[in-house]
Formats: structure tokens, sequence, C-alpha cells
């Protein structure tokens, strides 16, 4: 390329959360320019944050549909090359499916859709159109995440016995939704966020990185799924028991009623020679143990790294990077494929080490599993590979 | 008392790890005096293990029958008051048995027996001779989970709603027992260990720990059992889902294929208002989480704390204790029971705040309950209480 | 503003450190756009420095005199607001001067000059000028930095006593310069990092941190500086005795020798009723601990933190934010100055917050000041202020 | 043996806090039995602290002296073997000498006395006898300290080139002294402590400990000694740089004014090849970094451990020892050498590992030169060896 990527925004306005971590990650190695956005259902605020990014008044648009009909009427030289969908739940979907039925590649957050039948539908779409879909699943993004997956594949731990992935939160543990928080609102609203509470929200992060990591699917679930909050429309915590196509087994957590947790998603995977330890909150830093020998601790930045690992690291040993770097990685990873793009010729997410429409439906998939066998009085529930 | 109470011992001959601990443990307060045992079937090592511990050799026993023979018929100023049974788990009934026929109070190792029925037994036999009866559950003996309780109990962080409790170790991750390894060959042995591998040899210190701190009582499991190395006799690994009386739920881990972990039992407690963590390894820290102030670290030894940890504080802050002196605990609230015992009169054990025959039942039903929850298709089974 | 500001740069080619980590951070907010540089004496690594960059050839250009002179020469609606150095630190002074002579605005590394008569002789011109001059003291950056400072200035440890402030690294363990790394060449290279070596790299760093965070002034040093290894030209290894205007004493470590460190910048304060303790290593972290009561635990991104920390904080706590975020707050600090500035209106950084020329020249009286020290056999040199 | 060692003890009262701290550590390996004390200058007291240990009222007495004296007549298979000197700091030598010239051997806390000058006359007295004299130096008795030595020694590390020695305290922040604290009233009285306030009660563990594992000895010293609290009436505070006699040089604190610390000795220790890191809080743990591959995590209880190591550890790893246990190490080396001791046959200290006279006097000599330092301008006075 000779110039940066152009991207347009559906959502993000000025109150959202996670359409400024997008806009920052994008904009942290150079390569990508945000040129328009739909940024909110309300017009003005729409306006008020095309403003603060400093965008042509002309390309803050009012709706996704109006930016995706002007925007691929712009000559090649300026219209985008993709769009970012950070909307809540519920409206990922339809600006997606739009996105790619008018010519553009697309960023989507996670979930991907609102239900397994919407996210096979973008599938069938990505699959025809042969346009490059994207899943924020940022927790993948991280060096350290890709150092662990690195050494489970190259067998350092032997072979994968057990898995215990836990995200444990704590800001919904009092019933905010009904205080007026946006966040929490459409995050307990089933008519936003789907059938999944914080399995869907949180849930998914965690079943991603945990298959990321090993390279194995969740074969079988035996869940419990509680509303903790009195009056909460949705699941607000959860603990299931979980089989592995390798013959590993776990438990996965997923709860944002543990009060005063932050966002402390982590990993422990066990093998036969060793472990190895990995802590969002502290991301620089993963930890082998071994049966016989010290534990080692490993770090960002370090010649003994993997090239997994390196070629997602910006500073030197001990300059701590962060949530926005792992994001602007699968940022990263999703321009590398642009790069390569051309019509009619399928891109593979795995060799650019992406997220992609296939880790959408699997997320919706194991929501609906687990959603299915909470209900169950069976212990185990099979989960559709 | 004027006088230093007498302890005899079963088991405990030169290759124990128990044994020591045991006798390091009722060491450290001066309040204790080993004067006699019968520390192994093996004759010889009996006598070499008295004699490294400079007992009269008449008191060095063959038997623990012999020993409680004679000890009985030994004049008021020296026989034994009580005796410690460290042997290995299906020699924990018969001399505890007829130690309490004899008339001597007991410590013993857990699990208490081999069997539910044994333990409901020896629960009959101290109900009708009102001796007292200590179970070596070391852990509960820490003063930070003596804090814990009493943070709990208090209402420090309201309401309990989650409980995660585990109990990792690495060491049986390699089929040891095939390789001479004494300690692994009798755990990992039926015959001598019960139906229980790693669940009743670190899962009841982990439902023991979560019932202690927490008050409240296990009452259905939903439970994965697996033998991960090959040719073993026995379960090596758990994780279990797990529901409380007091509507908390949460989860139970007790595994010792975890390579590269030590002793790493550790519990997170969350309420309402905030969270409480305790990891084993690092003993002297709790952490207390809070859904709106900074997380507090709690540290051994400072003014600070309750009377309910104080008490079991030796050395100011800063200068750390551990493990032989949890232990010490154990037995200094045991011999403050035996300060107090008069025949006829009960003692309240939850008042001298030792783990007793109840907790002994208990274990054994917990086990119990969880190998047969492991073997059935039904989500939840109810464990009694 | 109704536009980004547009920046040029003065060095920072392909082979790089700190240039392109000043870009990122420059990228980070939206509120920057690079549009020009010269990025190297070599021509043609120049060239492809700004072609990478997508920057118009036409502004990329072959010396910062060139840089200048086309500059200052555009239409107002296309020239640059302000230049950033990032040269070695022998190139600091000249491309500093020649673009505050050219009315541009500076944002340069640190040290701000080769000597301190050059770092007066940039004051004097920024006097006189009126325009801003930003150094990139980084680690000022940090919003748990702010909240330290913030703690201290509120009197909630009381009177300060004590600080401790260390920089090791290890990274200068062997005689890299020797090999063919050209960062540890020009960093032990008297003609290009003038009379300090570690102490100027590093130590400046520390001096800032501890000064920064107390608001106190160091006013004597009793100094050790040591070359460890053998044959290097500077000293790689420093600690000092120091004194500070609100009569606390300390200790100030810098060295790169610290065989294993990374990049471990931390400082420890007591007060008469508490402490404060930061690590650059895990920057999203403050512990408070008190005379009697427990330790505290702040973290970025929580609501009880001051408006000093918080309007650095980009994303909710458990997000971590890293080096890359620092860096981009004193970029933030420099653009409200921007924004602000009108020609002929001193603009105060205390008030934006931002380290200035004073600090600059602060750098360099204490670099000339130490190096004194560690010549002289009396124990205390005092440091002008 | 064929029975246990029979401890005296002066001093230890049931106010003491190092008393109790001695009887323990003595207790817990079952090799020593407290058999008589003069355990306060008031009889009541000290008879009442016989009486809470159950021994022979004829056997507690109300003087040393009048101990001394008895003790010596009484047959060998009763009278004591050695006697535990556990009083304030200037009540250690007299009955240090008097146990010497009666034929005891002595382990006594430190240091070893009020001046160099009773250090010196200590030295000539035990090189007369032939006698046992151990010095209570407890940290020296942690395994993880003995592994750090072993490292250091075995050049794992390289060539020691930086020592980084602290001892932080913060419990003397307010004037206790005056608030009726009685540690706090003894060792801030020159009186009773001599003339190092925390130079001599905590700088001389800090020196100790360095020079112990690292083998090598201070030449020189650089000092800023404080008195923090107004109104004491010894130092509270030092730091001071140090040059040793392999070259390498360090920092060495001695705080007890920072506010918030516990007990918190730690050294950092740099070589060619890599560090060593050990922190007294957390004794089980030995961290190792190394230029170019993971820091290490050395734990207490593993088999790669040195024997220099494991011959001090109980238990098996996970199962924390602490400071009762390091101190029962000291007993250890020292009941080692009672073994072997024959009259006439000079015991050699290094062999059996325990501080002995001699670092006694090192301690003295060390105090007396750093008030010296503290009190000359001239930068660096050398300290005799």
């Amino acid at each position: 390329m000779k110039r940066k990527f152009r991207m347009g925004m559906v959502g993000g306005g000025l109150t959202s959360f996670i359409g400024p971590v997008h806009r920052k990650a994008a904009g942290i190695d150079g390569q990508i320019e945000l040129v328009c956005g739909a940024f909110s259902i309300d017009p003005a605020e729409s306006l008020e944050t095309g403003k603060s990014l400093f965008l042509n008044p002309k390309r803050v648009y009012t709706t996704y549909s109006e930016m995706f009909e002007k925007e691929k009427n712009l000559p090649p030289d300026q219209r985008i090359d993709f769009v970012s969908v950070v909307t809540p739940n519920h409206v990922h979907y339809a600006p997606t499916k739009m996105a790619l039925e008018c010519g553009f590649h697309v960023m989507v957050e996670k979930p991907i859709a609102f239900s397994l039948a919407e996210a096979n539908s973008l599938k069938k779409l990505v699959d025809k159109t042969g346009l490059i879909l994207a899943l924020a699943h940022t927790y993948t993004g991280y060096p350290m995440v890709k150092e662990a997956r690195h050494l489970i594949r190259s067998g350092k731990i032997g072979k994968v016995r057990k898995v215990f992935v836990e995200y444990p939160q704590g800001w919904l543990s009092a019933p905010l939704e009904k205080e007026g928080n946006m966040q929490a609102s459409w995050r307990t609203n089933p008519k936003q966020s789907g059938m999944g509470g914080a399995i869907g929200d949180i849930g998914t992060h965690a079943a991603n990185l945990a298959e990321y990591i090993t390279g194995a699917n969740i074969t079988e679930v035996c869940t419990m799924l509680n509303t903790v909050v009195t009056g909460r429309l949705l699941d607000d915590d959860n603990s299931m028991l979980v089989k592995f196509d390798n013959n590993a087994t776990g438990v996965l957590l997923a709860t944002q009623v543990a009060a005063g947790e932050e966002n402390n998603l982590n990993i422990r995977i066990y093998g036969e020679k060793g472990g190895i330890e990995w802590r969002q909150e502290e991301p620089n830093t993963l930890v082998l143990k071994w049966l016989d020998k010290p534990k080692e601790i490993l770090r960002a930045g370090w010649s003994y790294l993997s090239d997994d690992a390196k070629r997602y690291i910006r500073t030197p040993a001990g300059h701590p990077e962060g949530y926005l770097e792992a994001f602007a990685n699968i940022y990263r990873s999703f321009t590398n494929a642009l790069k390569d793009y051309k019509p009619g010729k399928k891109i593979n997410a795995e060799k650019y080490d992406f997220p992609d429409v296939g880790h959408g439906v699997r997320g919706m998939t194991f929501v609906e599993t687990v959603v299915k066998s909470a209900k169950s009085n069976k212990k185990w529930v099979k989960i559709k590979n």
C-alpha cells in the first residue's frame, strides 16, 4: 500500500466505551485513517463525534445505511476500505451484512451477531463475497498469548491435560442497570444482548482464549448459569465443567458479580511436563511451571521469545504494552490481510492470525449450547463443532 | 495444668512425612511432650525412631495395641494424655477406636477413617466416651484463615454469593507409584486410601476450608472425577460445581496432576460488597477486594486484626509463620480443650475451634457423595448434612 | 482546534528505537498528524522512512535545516505546528534551537541538550520566543504517578521523610557497544551522550520522577559513579545518597549492569503516616502502606482516584495501559498547551502538567553535579536549584 | 547423643519478644530441652515464667549468677549444656562471659555485646576456653539464603558486581519510646543499646546477610545516619554506599521509619551473568534473573536445590516454613557442633555453618565504623577486617 487504509465506523459515539478503544487501537501503528462514521442513532451526537475527530462533516452520516450508500459511490481514492462495527450486540448483524453487501471489509465487535442464525447468515455472505471479516476478540492479540500458543503447539509442556480459564469481573455486583448505567443497561437486556448475559459478554472471550491457546475445541459442557442480582434479566454468573477434543478437561468461569475484581481474565493450562499461566491484567508476563525445574517467568520484549510473539511487540522489555496494543494487534493482522486482498482470492484468517467469521459462528454456538446445558438436568451437553 | 501434656504416637516412623510434622508442631509451644510411640509395623524401625527421639526404650512399642494396653496401666503421673494417629488412611480407624476405648483423647490425621461407616462408628464412640477427638485439618489452623472466617461472619463483605476453592498439586503428574515412591504408593492404592484418591487426600481439605471460612455447608455437587495418569487406580483430578446452604454457589478443584504446582490450596469468596482471597503458599497475607475502594492487603501480626486471628499468631508482622505453626495451632486448640476436660463433661469443639469427629464424618460423606456424583449422568447430587 | 496538530520529526529513521515510540504515542489520541520529517542523516533512509509512513515525498527532507526552511514558508493551513526531536543526545540542541528560531513549538527527547550551557541557551530562547518546549520525561506521564503526586501533595502520608528511587537495567552488562549494538554504541560514547552515561540516560529520569512526585528538589548529592564493564568510556552504574529541600533524604540508584533487570524504574516514598510505592513495569498499580491499617492497592481506572490521575486514563479498570499511553499523555498535555497558545502569551507548563525547558536545565545541572561529586572526596556536593 | 541437649535461659520473661522465639525455635526439632532459667531481673516474673514453662521451681533462678553457680555444681546428667542469652543488648556481655567462664556453651542474641571492646574480650574468652558461642543472626538460617550463597559460590551468576541490601521497618515511625512501648524504649536508649540505634538493631543483620551470601567483606562505607523522629536519642534511619573486598560495590539501607513496612529485609545481588533476589517476608522463594533467558523462581522443597539448602528444609514444596524454622536452623547448626564438641578440640563454625564470636566482633566493628563515617565529611571510611 502506498497509503493508509480508510476506515468508517458504525457506532462509537461520544458516550461509547468501545468506540474510542477501536479508534485509538487503529491509530497506534499509523496504518489506518478514520475518514467517516455513523456514530449514533442520535444525529446530533453523531455529528458532534465526527467534529471531535476532525472529520469532514460531509462524511459524518446519520445512519449506517446512508453511510454505506454514499461511500460506495465515492471514487476509489476516497471511499473507505473497511468499516468497524462497534454498536451494542443487537446492532451487529444488520450493518455488518450491509457493509459486506456494499463491498466493504468489516471489523466487528464480538459477539458477531444476536443469534446463531444471524451468525450463520454472515458466514454465508463472507464465503460468497470473499470479503474479509475480523472479529474483535481482543485478548488473543496479546503477544504473550501468542507465546503461550506457540509453546503448546511446539509441545513444550507435553500433551495438554487440564485447562482452567476464568473471566471474573465485579462491576455488575449491584443492579447498575436500574441506576442509569448505560453499559450495564444494554448488557443485561435480552433485547439488546441476546440470550446470554455474562456468558455472551465475557464467557465467549474465555472460551475463545482457551481454544486459541490450546488449539483444541470444547466438545461438551456441564453448566451452572446464575442470575445472582435480583431482578436482573440475564445470567451474570457462570461456571462450567468442559471437555476438549484433545481429551483435556477443565473448568470455565465467567462472572460479573465477583465483587472487587476488575477484568481478571486468566488461564492456566497443565500438560504432562509443565504448566502455563497468563493473566490479562499483567499481560506482559507468562509463567511457565515445570515438573522438575524452577518456574520460569517469560516477559515481553526478550530475545528468547518465539517469532509468533515477537512480531506483535512494539517496545523493548520493561516498557509495558497493554490493552490498546493488543487491540492494535488485531487491527494489524486484519490490515495485513487487507494488503494481500484481491477480489476472488480467499484470505486464510488462520495464516494472518485474526479471529474471523468462523470464530463468530463458534461463539454463538457456544452461547446457545451453554444456555441449553444450564436448563438441562443432564450432566453433559455436546457442543457442535 | 502444672505439666506438659503427654503424647503417644501411632505411626510416624523415620520415613514418614506427616509423623515428624506432628512432632515438630506439637513441640513448638512447649505444652506437649512426646513420651511414647508405636511408630511402625516394622519393630526395628519403631525402635530406631524412638531412639532418635530420645524416648525411654520401654515406651517404644511394637504395636499400638501393646502401647494402649501398657500405657493405660501406667500410673496417672506417667501415662499419656492423648495419642496422635499419623498412619496411612486405612490404619486410622482401628487405633483411634482402641485409643478411645482405652480412655485416651486422640488427634487423628485426616481422613478420619477409611469409610463413612467407620467414621460414624467413631462418632458414636466419641459421643459415648465424652473423650476429645481432633482431626488434623491443618489448613484451618492458619491465622489468616481465622481472619477470613471472622470477616465473613461479621458481614464485612455482605452476603456470600460465590466460593471458588482450589487445591492444585503437581506431584502425581507422573506414575510415581510405579517408581517406588512410598507417599504416592499408598495414596493411589484403594486398599490403603479408600474410594477416593485426590478427592480424599486433598479434596476434603478444600471442602473443609470452604465450609470453615464461610460457615456454610455444601449441599449439592456436580462432579467430574478423572484418572489422568494411565494405569492409576484412583482419581487424581477433580472439578466440581457446588451449591451451599446459604444459597452461594461455586467451584471446587482438587487435582494432583497440575504439573509444576506445589501445594497451592487457595480460596476466593465474593459477597455483595467485596471479596476475600487467601493462598496457603503465602499464608500470612489475606486480600480484601471492594466494590468501590482500593484492595486491601491484610497481614499477620498487625494490630488491626481480629482476636480470632491474633490469638493464633506467635511473631510480629513481617516474621513469617508457616505450615508447622498452622499445625501447632490445631494442637493448641486441642490442648486448650484438654485443659478444660473433665470426665462426663462434653467439650464443644466449635468453642475451642478445632476440627472434630463431626468434621471427620462430614469429610467421609463428602468423598462418598462426590464419587457417587462422578458416576452419575444426573447433573446434581445432594450431599447429606 | 478544528483540525489535528501537524507534527514534523527530526530523527526517528527506520532503525531508531524512540522515533516509532513518538509516532505511535502521538497517534493514539487522534489529535496529531505527522506530515513531514528529516528522519536520518542518510537521505535514503529518510526517504524510505517517510514512504513507510505514507508521507508526501515532498515533505520528506534530507536535513532538518531544509525542513525548517521549507516548512516555515508553507501556507499556515499546511505547515507544521511543532517538531519532535528524537535524535541521539548530541543532536538535540541544534535542531531544537533552529526550530524555535523558525517559530515552531518543540517536543524534544531528554536530555534536552549535550551540556548545561546548551540547556541554558535553549531556556533563554524559549523565554524570548514564548514558544512551547516539552521534554519527553515519559515516566511522569503514567496516571498512577500523577496519583502518587496528588497523594503526597494532599498530605495523605504526612510530611515526606524518605525517598528511595531506583532505575536498574541490565542490558549493558556486557560490552554491547563493541558488538555493533547501535543503541549501546551512542549511549556509551561521550561524544554522542555527553559527560554522563547511565547517569544521563536513566539517572535523570529517576531524579525527575522523585522531584515530580514529591514536589521537592534534590539539594545535595553524595555519589559513587562506576564504570563496571571494562573498557567502557562512560559510567554504567551509579548510587548516591541525596538530600531534598523539604528535609527528606534518600537514595537514588541508576545502573545498567543489573543483569536480568529490564527497565525497572521504581520509587518508594515514606512519610510520617504512610508510604507510597510505584513500579514502572507494573504501572497501573500504586501501593499505599500505612502505619496502622492494611496496605492498599490503588489501581488505574477506579472511581476513587483523583482527577489528577483520571484525566490521563483511557480504559476501564483491568484494561492495562502502558508505556505508549504514558508517552501519549506527555503529548496530550503538550497539545493541551498548544490549543491555548497565543503569540505573546506565556504558557505555564506546571498548569498543563508537562516537563518543560526548566526541567531540561535541571536535568543537565543534575548530571554535571553528580559527575563532579563522583570525583570529589568530600561527602556532600550541593546541587544548584 | 542419647539425650536432648539441656538449655538454660537468661532473659526471656513473659513480656519478652525474643525469649519465646528462642524457646519455640529450640523446641521444633526435639533436640533441645529447656531445663532452667533466670528470666527476669524481677524475681516474681522469673518465677512466673518458669511456671508457665513447667520448669522445676528449683531451677528457676533469680539472677544469672545464681543460675551459673548452681548449675555448674549439678551432676553432669542434670546440668545444662548451654545457655541462651536473650536479654537487651547491654546485658549480653556479662552473662555470656560468666557462662563461658563456668564452662557452658552459649547462644547469644545479636549484637554480641555493647561495644567492640566487649566483643573482643568475648572472642578472647572463646578462643581460650574452646567453648562454642553462636550468635543469633537468624536470617542466615533461611534455606533459600543458603541456596543464594551456594549459587554465588558456585559461580552461577559470575563475578559479583553489585549488592543492594535493605532492611526497612516502619514500627519506629512514631516516638513509641515515649508511649511506654518497652521494645522501643530499650532499642532507642543508648544506655541499653549502645552507640547504634537502627544501625545496631537491624543494620548489622543487613551487613551480615550481604557478607554471608556473597562471601565477601565490606571494606569501606560512606554513611548517612539520621535521627528522623524528633527527640529520639539514637539513629533510626541509615543509608550507606559500600565497597566489598571482591571489588563489588553497593548500597545498604537500614531504617525503622519506613512507615508501613514490616520487617522487609531483602537483598539483590548482580553478577556478570545474572542476578539473585531474596526477601525475608516471602522467604521460601529465591528469584534468579538472567541476561539472556527467563527469570527463574526457585522454591524451597524442590529436588533441584543444592544440599546446602536442602539440609535445612523440613517440609515438602508448598508447605511454607518461616521465621521460627530459620531460627531453629541456627539452633540446629549449633547443636550439630555441640554433638561433635570435645574439650580441647576447636570447633570450626564455618563448617557447621553458624554465626560465631567472629561475626559478633565483626558486627561491632561495623557499627562503630558506620557511626564514625556518619560524623565524617570524608566520603569513604575504611572498615577494619
